[in-house]
């Protein structure tokens, strides 16, 4: 604590990311990173950008990338936003949609950055209960709220929506912003981007971080009707004009033209999680039906905490949540299949004690 | 306007970056970019980053870029700060050790992003009016307020205030943060940064931007007291966690650690100016004494807008404000001696014309 921290610095609890070990050889489940490589043309691009014109300030509206987003969504570029990864854009869109004194509403189990951004930003919220089954309940989202930010897939607990309740918390929320945070649309979900063109109200964030494999790069868009996309603009504006360097533009722009890479990648961590769904509920875990790159999971023997230690101690790292209804879970991403493999040996031998 | 922005994006006005024009052909003397390339070294170490790990985060605390920075300023890394940009620290400094209701100071001719700054986060605050020469008062600023922020050389004035004077409004404002924005210090100004360990109340912003000819890839960083760092990380991690892509940190490092490569552009940049400035004076302009890399000139025959103006029929992008004090005025970046070449003749041929 410091006399020259404000008032809200002084009381905040900043979001706690995943765990990058500086030390080789683990095996890394716990930041849902994709296993597989990015697309050999963003690398290309990369290089060559690399070499040309890192002294001059990158294209302040992204405009490239923005077209790229925009031809594969089939949206005009002027529905697009692009940012510093999906969490520059989630804190944006709180920034340029949300009001001191108009409660906001989420699920009470979710990204944990939300309550973040609330505390930050001096917005209050509201949480909505999820069911018993870990799933988003609709009739949660229709009363009244200054906004409305719901991931699909949810995380932690890889459960998703169908597109239907979407659109029902859609049309009874023509007041508000309804945020749907789809970082993780990409491996099963459906996606609720089309449906941009018939909700002024609807912003869609996405991340090129999960199934794109681009963690590394930074780079996350948003569509949305004009309106919401040009007051993220004003705010990105007012707060740092150029959040993209060039490389990350480059690369980023490649990725999304190359769909065959990007839906082989994709095709091999759906297969490789239904193969580990499977595998761990014959070891008698429960598992929620995931539509993300990661399982939920939890045992009726083994304590999550005990797993998540024991674990580690075998160089597999995975998330543990040490918070109500929670604590009893484990987040594993889905890697290689070679690496699911390592963990179900090392969580049977654990199990099996 | 859309009744979807909240009542703080109705009312900002974001900043204007300076033109990045589409098409080739333009002498580009209007953001103060470097005109020559960043080391050899940053180009090899961004291709390697490029082919190994993009599907992975990056350090979220920038270890590696906060020990080269360290090293080149004698500071232990506890004492710097990585920021996408100067512009993303200025942001996150505004937001941790500034106040709604508690007044800070900058000077009235200054860097045009502070206001929006203000405007954004709710800050209040008072313009300190710069002397008649341009220079920063410092008994403008031994008031009572809540924060200082001066940038040292300012812009667009291109002039440096001497260490002294930095000490002096740092002795008197010991219960506020006082912030040196030094984008432009490697040009010949004295730097504050020695003064770290003296002064928990002080923090100095820089940018790989300008001297080190990285403008293209977003890196700046800050030196201050441990808990200053302490609050910017703080409101980092309360925002946007991985700010900076693995490509522009392994880049950063190296700018840093190729310190030949740096002081023999600015020297190049200095001995420009310094001609650039003379020649000037030679046909009749007012020039400020420039420590920055780029100069600020008046003509008492031709208006600044008309200059502007004409200059960009020839090809020739200045920077131009349409501002009060400012409108009769030009901040000309320094570029290579052809560029200046060029610019000192289209401007003798619209004076004499």
């Amino acid at each position: 604590m410091s006399r020259y921290w404000n008032s809200t610095v002084k009381c905040i609890e900043p979001y706690a990311p995943g765990e990058q070990p500086k030390e080789c050889g683990f095996i890394k489940l716990n930041t849902n990173e994709n296993p597989y490589p990015p697309s050999p043309r963003v690398t290309e691009a990369i290089k060559a950008a690399a070499a040309q014109t890192l002294r001059l300030y990158p294209d302040p509206s992204c405009d490239a990338l923005k077209s790229a987003v925009g031809a594969y969504y089939k949206q005009p570029m002027e529905r697009v936003f692009i940012g510093n990864g999906s969490d520059e854009i989630l804190a944006f869109a709180f920034m340029a949609f949300f009001e001191q004194g108009r409660k906001i509403l989420f699920p009470d189990i979710t990204y944990s950055f939300y309550k973040v951004y609330c505390a930050l930003l001096h917005i209050d919220y509201e949480l909505v209960p999820l069911d018993d089954d870990f799933g988003v309940p609709v009739e949660g989202f229709l009363k009244k709220n200054g906004g409305v930010v719901i991931p699909n897939p949810n995380a932690p607990t890889a459960k998703c929506m169908p597109l239907e309740s979407v659109r029902k918390i859609l049309d009874c929320n023509s007041d508000s912003v309804v945020v749907i945070d789809e970082a993780y649309i990409d491996f099963g979900g459906e996606s609720a981007a089309g449906l941009v063109n018939d909700y002024p109200n609807l912003l869609v964030v996405m991340t090129l971080s999960k199934s794109r494999s681009l963690a590394g790069l930074r780079v996350g868009f948003a569509l949305g009707s004009g309106e919401l996309i040009e007051g993220l603009e004003r705010v990105k504006n007012s707060f740092n004009s150029y959040t993209i360097d060039r490389l990350a533009l480059a690369g980023a722009v490649e990725a999304i033209r190359d769909e065959d890479h990007f839906n082989e990648t994709r095709r091999k961590i759906i297969e490789t999680r239904e193969k580990t769904v499977a595998r761990v509920r014959e070891i008698g875990f429960y598992a929620t039906d995931s539509k993300a790159n990661f399982i939920f999971i939890s045992h009726p023997k083994v304590h999550a905490s005990e797993l998540f230690r024991r674990l580690r101690e075998k160089k597999i790292l995975v998330r543990y949540f040490d918070r109500p209804r929670l604590d009893n879970y484990l987040r594993v991403t889905i890697g290689t299949d070679g690496e699911m493999e390592e963990f179900i040996k090392a969580v049977k031998r654990i199990i099996e004690g």
